[in-house]
């Protein structure tokens, strides 16, 4: 077999059997094949695509076993995981990993690195002081059975393949390919031995995916990918017009998070947090929720209010030798050595825009050439904190803080009227219809509708 | 300029800036990019094309002064090279270049290696023993004028981007693109300071241009791009769904090249030859020959008649340290190890394809993997010379040869009533319009037919 065939094969819109793909990942990972080989073939795929029933779960599945799938089966308990395809400002794992863990539910959370103008979840875990990602396997098992949850980095033992053309991707503007998107994803996600996976998929123009159509197109691939090769799995389509929170940079997006599980912080990363709480509840059947989502509203607002979520997280951070104190107090974390402030009320294409260089922030330090193996250096303080404040459109926010009681505890009758009102406004995060759970009531063509109406942003944007 | 974001830019569907282009270039000369990000760039530029007007010109610039550029002007009368676009069988070269100096054009060729099934111009000529295609710049020159030609390798000093980038797309499948072709062919033939260039674009199965409208394309393609620089350039499209002559291999192609030069040879092989003369003699403006073809004609054949063009090449041969008695006596030419004959006579589909794999003889011994980086070992004995023997249609073949009267001096009626036939015929080597030179009477749409029809093979298919 030569690679030469297989990308001309490719180039010509031919379909790959299971084993040239393999051979592929197997040069991916072993070097077999030459990097501008590599290269060409994912740009040719970019063009051509990959067939979702044929190709996609064979690569998919060669990716996954180019290095070590975990076995967790001796943890009690359904493993869930959470991703999201990156936006500016989403710092949602940090608060939800714990938060869902105290809830029962084991979240094995193998988390990426910063990609395109977006920010990864271990640069900002690793701007807290002593925090690591890089654990052993053995030691990621106990974490996950002992407190429920573990955060590591993407190994050099999983997913190699994976982890090479993630870099070449990086390298030669391959990123945005549907299929290479979902396979990259799922090869690091499902290696960690989880059950079933929820997706946050971001939609906007802060996000990779600027259409909804491109978003839903990557969230039913994704979903269908799972489902070929025998996991559930769950999406959540959400907006990324503007950043999440008001904070853009790794310690200050950390300080956010850290809001958030003492019950505060700004109201949108509050509400995803929760809502991919409730999915993660009902993926993993977290004990006394089963399939009911208003139970499980009312389990993840519940362990924001009495502490519990921000305990685990405490824990979290001692456990992978990280200062626990600096969940209590926030200052201890690395400040920000410039910040820039974001005026809200401008010209909305503008002011957009303005946002998008801030998430462009991170990168511009650091850089794309430095960085072109996918393996960015800790950049401890956020030198772009971008703060927005928005006079006009803060009264929504804290209209729908105050309906919820925001630090006090949750009664159901209000969950229960607030799922209502939200659903008959268009429901700010779209949720795609899943495997297992089923499609919301909205159709495909009134969520479009909604998605382009104001109103539809309700949770997400609400200091948009 | 990041390489990532021309190669983003050219994805999707954007032109870029002359100053873009040179950066590339500058990256594959010099290593400043990395052959990821070129492979990449290649593919994309396989799928989005380039554009002819702004983008093609400034790219073939770039390659063509990314290293040196020699100026021959001291050298009287104007230069002239040919290049094929590569055939199975194709040795025309080795008899054209010293036919077309014994007429009084300088022909400084640069010549390339073999690219996919077809066999490479310097890998033949390094089967004659001694003959080296490793001269230096200043002995190249000297040649030229002493003897009117010299036969080079493409040097490290002559386009060292197209040198880098032919070898990136020979492993990442992105050969087969028209603006990449002809930018590549065009670097390394202008580089050695020409004033013309015909242009011999191949169409047929054993070619890579597989039909009429994609070889026009290029032919047409590289002929704008040459004016756009300012240089000459006149194109034939011929036939290539046959190997040219009846060896394929190096040393039995030098063997049959060498037959032409004495007047023998199969009368494709000869034909093509004589055609490709005329155009250059034209395009030199030969002394006695002007503009008239009837006059070039009779010129070229009376060279190989009188033996001219073989001591010509004897001559070349010994200057550029081969043995000159092999033109004398092809015995002393490596013999080949193996012979394969071909039987004609059977399925057309079946035999054709039965002779493209003849052609890849070579190719298969030496490999892909091992000549990835387009650096092919001397393979002296062509291990599988394919002869062909076909009862039935040489007939036609021999009855040209004895109107021609071969191997005699040709009377100038014996020309213009064999002109007027041919082009009455559909004429074999279908002719595009150049720059110069104006279209030949039959129509784009009327030549596409008269290809299609077996009348329209006459010279370069008569034994087919």
């Amino acid at each position: 077999m030569r690679a030469y065939d297989l990308i001309r094969k490719k180039r010509d819109g031919g379909q790959l059997t299971p084993e040239e793909l393999q051979y592929l990942v197997w040069g991916a990972t072993t070097g077999g094949v030459a990097d501008e080989q590599l290269a060409a073939f994912l740009m040719a795929v970019f063009f051509r695509g990959m067939d979702l029933r044929t190709e996609l779960p064979a690569w998919l599945n060669a990716m996954l076993h180019s290095g070590r799938v975990l076995d967790l089966s001796a943890i009690p308990g359904r493993k869930v995981d959470k991703h999201s395809t990156g936006g500016v400002g989403d710092k949602i794992s940090l608060a939800l990993a714990p938060l869902v863990a105290v809830c029962g539910v084991r979240v094995p959370m193998v988390s990426g690195r910063s990609l395109g103008h977006t920010g990864g979840t271990l640069d900002k875990l690793e701007s807290i002081p002593g925090f690591s990602v890089d654990l052993s396997i053995a030691r990621f098992a106990e974490l996950v059975n002992r407190l429920g949850v573990c955060l590591i980095g993407q190994t050099a033992e999983i997913a190699p393949a994976d982890r090479k053309l993630y870099a070449l991707r990086d390298a030669t503007a391959t990123i945005e390919s549907v299929p290479l998107i979902a396979s990259s994803i799922l090869s690091k996600k499902l290696a960690a031995g989880i059950d079933a996976l929820v997706l946050d998929v971001k939609v906007g123009r802060g996000a990779f995916m600027k259409t909804l159509e491109e978003a839903r197109l990557l969230a039913r691939t994704m979903v269908d990918l799972c489902k070929a090769v025998g996991r559930d799995c769950v999406a959540l389509l959400t907006d990324m017009d503007a950043p999440l929170g008001s904070a853009v940079g790794n310690a200050v997006e950390v300080r956010e998070a850290i809001d958030v599980l003492h019950g505060q912080g700004p109201s949108d990363v509050r509400e995803l947090t929760l809502r991919l709480g409730v999915e993660m509840l009902l993926a993993g059947e977290a004990p006394g929720v089963g399939h009911d989502p208003l139970l499980a509203r009312m389990r993840v607002e519940t362990a924001l209010a009495d502490g519990g979520a921000a305990k685990r997280f405490a824990q979290l951070v001692e456990a992978q030798g990280g200062d626990p104190h600096c969940v209590e107090d926030p200052s201890r974390l690395p400040q920000p050595k410039a910040k820039r402030e974001v005026a809200g009320g401008a010209r909305r294409g503008a002011d957009r825009s303005r946002r998008r260089r801030a998430g462009r922030g991170p990168r511009t330090q650091g850089g794309r050439s430095r960085s072109r193996r996918g393996h960015h250096p800790p950049q401890t303080p956020g030198r772009r904190g971008a703060r927005r404040r928005r006079a006009g459109r803060a009264a929504r926010g804290q209209r729908l803080a105050a309906r919820r009681g925001r630090g006090a505890p949750a009664r159901r009758g209000d969950h229960r009227r607030h799922a209502a009102e939200a659903q008959a406004a268009g429901a700010g995060a779209h949720r795609l219809e899943g495997v297992r759970i089923p499609a919301c009531a909205s159709s495909t063509a009134s969520s479009a509708r909604a998605w382009a109406t104001p109103s539809a942003r309700a949770s997400s944007s609400t200091s948009w």
